[in-house]
């Protein structure tokens, strides 16, 4: 049987974790749950599926020492390193063709480094069943029954039904305005974009050939002598745009296992414990306060009767604004830019 | 003509501003304004007055280092180091004595070290008056017509005239609740205490001798040699107690020099720039924000859409609060030295 590799996207920049995410130590590094860094929890959660001479983690150079340090049980030469964020199809259109020279028969399942799951063994089933269907002949792609009018995703539009739990795919669509999102919600077809995919190397090599030939030209002959001066010349493109919106070998899977892109400060609110009214991390001394999102990192936060607010205490920084505003911490990142405050970013 | 001796009182803990503050590196030692620290300015302010050879402050010896550091220009043996806090008679006392070693005609002028002055040149004609009126044999102390019916400050009482500006102390008044507050304001005749006391060295002494002798003849004894063992047994008790209230030799010269004790982060606020709908210190990024104290002390505070808060970004630690509320910042330190955490006091 073909064996599954995870390809773990660990690009991300991540500006509304500021100040705990920087430029060095975007989010997929941060622990932001306490059980481990995002990237290390994608890791450990696939662990069971694919053994770590199977992992293949996708990042940017400056990224490369932290990520190998972060899984040691990685060999160095499965992390790869871009010189450059090309956005997604490249990045995995070069991992699959290097896990392919190891292995031609490998089914691949390329997992962002920055997502929450609560329920890991359902999702581990998913995964699986994924996996298998996928090395059947498929694109394979998860998709989150929605709980919500969610206007921060984008969403897939299920079509017929293919077997248990697949689905062809009808359609994907971007990110909704509310109305929109109002009406996908309520016609129960319509399942939130968790950007992880199910394929066999070949395959998806095959629709990159055909659909980015220029792309994967240039690609083949990207060496490790050449790649500072090539990578920089391939084409900006996801791989939503490359391969999943024009190839007829997808199908999407369907599962509700806690999925949630985990996108401010504000998302770790929805993953407080259960009977909390405030969601702690690090060392926080609270007094007469609820409803916040207090975060330490390297120090102490105390806070004194103060309400509904995300604080991030870091050794050279401090971040406060309203929970629900949280994802304007990347104005902030802005004006940093603009003033040439590198240090900080 | 006698001449004039500043004794600089910085022994104070000043919990109300950690975590900017720590036993370390008390209140007096902060640069709140950005014009140096409160015992800088203290020094500053009355360097017209005394030159540098004629200042002498008192603290606690954890504080000796540092405040040799902050003034360098003190020769060293005018930095006295109480091995442990016994209350400001003692402090008082002993700086007399050893003042009073040198020059035996020099008048004092006592001036804590963690006050807040807008109007200095004013505060130096008061303080000049004060020494002038003081050199003529008497305990000379400040009053400042109140603005508002403060209960956080002692009041005096002023007596029937002496001289332009120079009353007769009817009474010391403990602090007041807010009626009786009240009834002072009204009344006109009330000042609130500043705590600044200018008289001979050899009369404080005198008055020192007649009213607590056996804390005197302890004194008499103290040396380099002795003062780890004798200092902690003095009595432990203020100036206020031990002579102001009782002598018959005092007088209170009022005066409106913009005075403020600084008694918690939210007094900040007061002493905003003109036109400003916050305070800011350090380096700060606010957005949509007002009524904040930011207080920046070795990083940055980033701030977006708060109101009425006090938000104070030290490295190991960041405080958040009301505005209003900013004298609990004491709070916090009562739960870490509950908590044993040392390394945060």
């Amino acid at each position: 049987m073909a064996k599954l590799w995870s390809v773990i996207m660990a690009g991300g920049v991540g500006s509304r974790f500021w100040p705990a995410s920087r430029a060095a130590r975007p989010k997929q590094m941060l622990d932001l749950f306490g059980q481990g860094s995002m990237l290390r929890m994608t890791y450990e959660r696939v662990l069971p599926l694919a053994s770590a001479d199977r992992q293949v983690v996708v990042t940017g150079s400056i990224l490369g020492d932290a990520i190998r340090a972060e899984l040691p049980e990685l060999p160095a030469d499965q992390v790869l390193c871009e010189p450059c964020g090309r956005n997604t199809a490249p990045a995995i259109a070069w991992a699959a063709l290097e896990i392919a020279r190891r292995d031609p028969d490998a089914v691949l399942m390329v997992l962002p480094a920055d997502q929450f799951i609560a329920d890991v063994p359902r999702y581990q089933e998913v995964a699986a069943h994924a996996a298998r269907a996928a090395a059947e002949g498929s694109i394979v792609t998860l998709g989150i029954p929605p709980s919500r009018p969610e206007t921060g995703y984008g969403y897939i539009k299920r079509g017929e039904a293919r077997g248990e739990g697949v689905y062809a795919v009808d359609a994907f669509k971007e990110k909704p305005d509310r109305p929109t999102a109002l009406t996908y919600l309520a016609d129960g077809g319509y399942y939130w974009n968790a950007g992880m995919f199910f394929m066999p190397a070949a395959l998806i090599l095959e629709e990159l050939r055909r659909f980015e030939p220029e792309l994967m030209k240039l690609l083949d002959t990207v060496s490790a002598d050449n790649i500072e001066t090539l990578y920089p010349q391939l084409k900006k493109i996801s791989i939503d745009y490359a391969v999943m919106e024009r190839t007829e070998r997808i199908a999407v899977i369907t599962g509700d296992f806690g999925w949630s892109d985990v996108g401010s400060w504000r998302s770790l609110w929805d993953h407080r414990p259960a009977k909390q009214t405030t969601f702690q991390s690090g060392d926080v001394i609270e007094i007469d306060g609820s409803g916040n999102v207090l975060f330490a990192d390297g120090g102490t936060v105390a806070a004194i009767g103060v309400h509904d607010l995300v604080v991030v205490h870091t050794p050279d920084a401090t971040f406060v604004c309203p929970r629900e505003e949280a994802q304007r911490a990347r104005e902030i990142v802005d004006a940093l830019t603009k003033d040439g405050k590198k240090e900080l970013l």
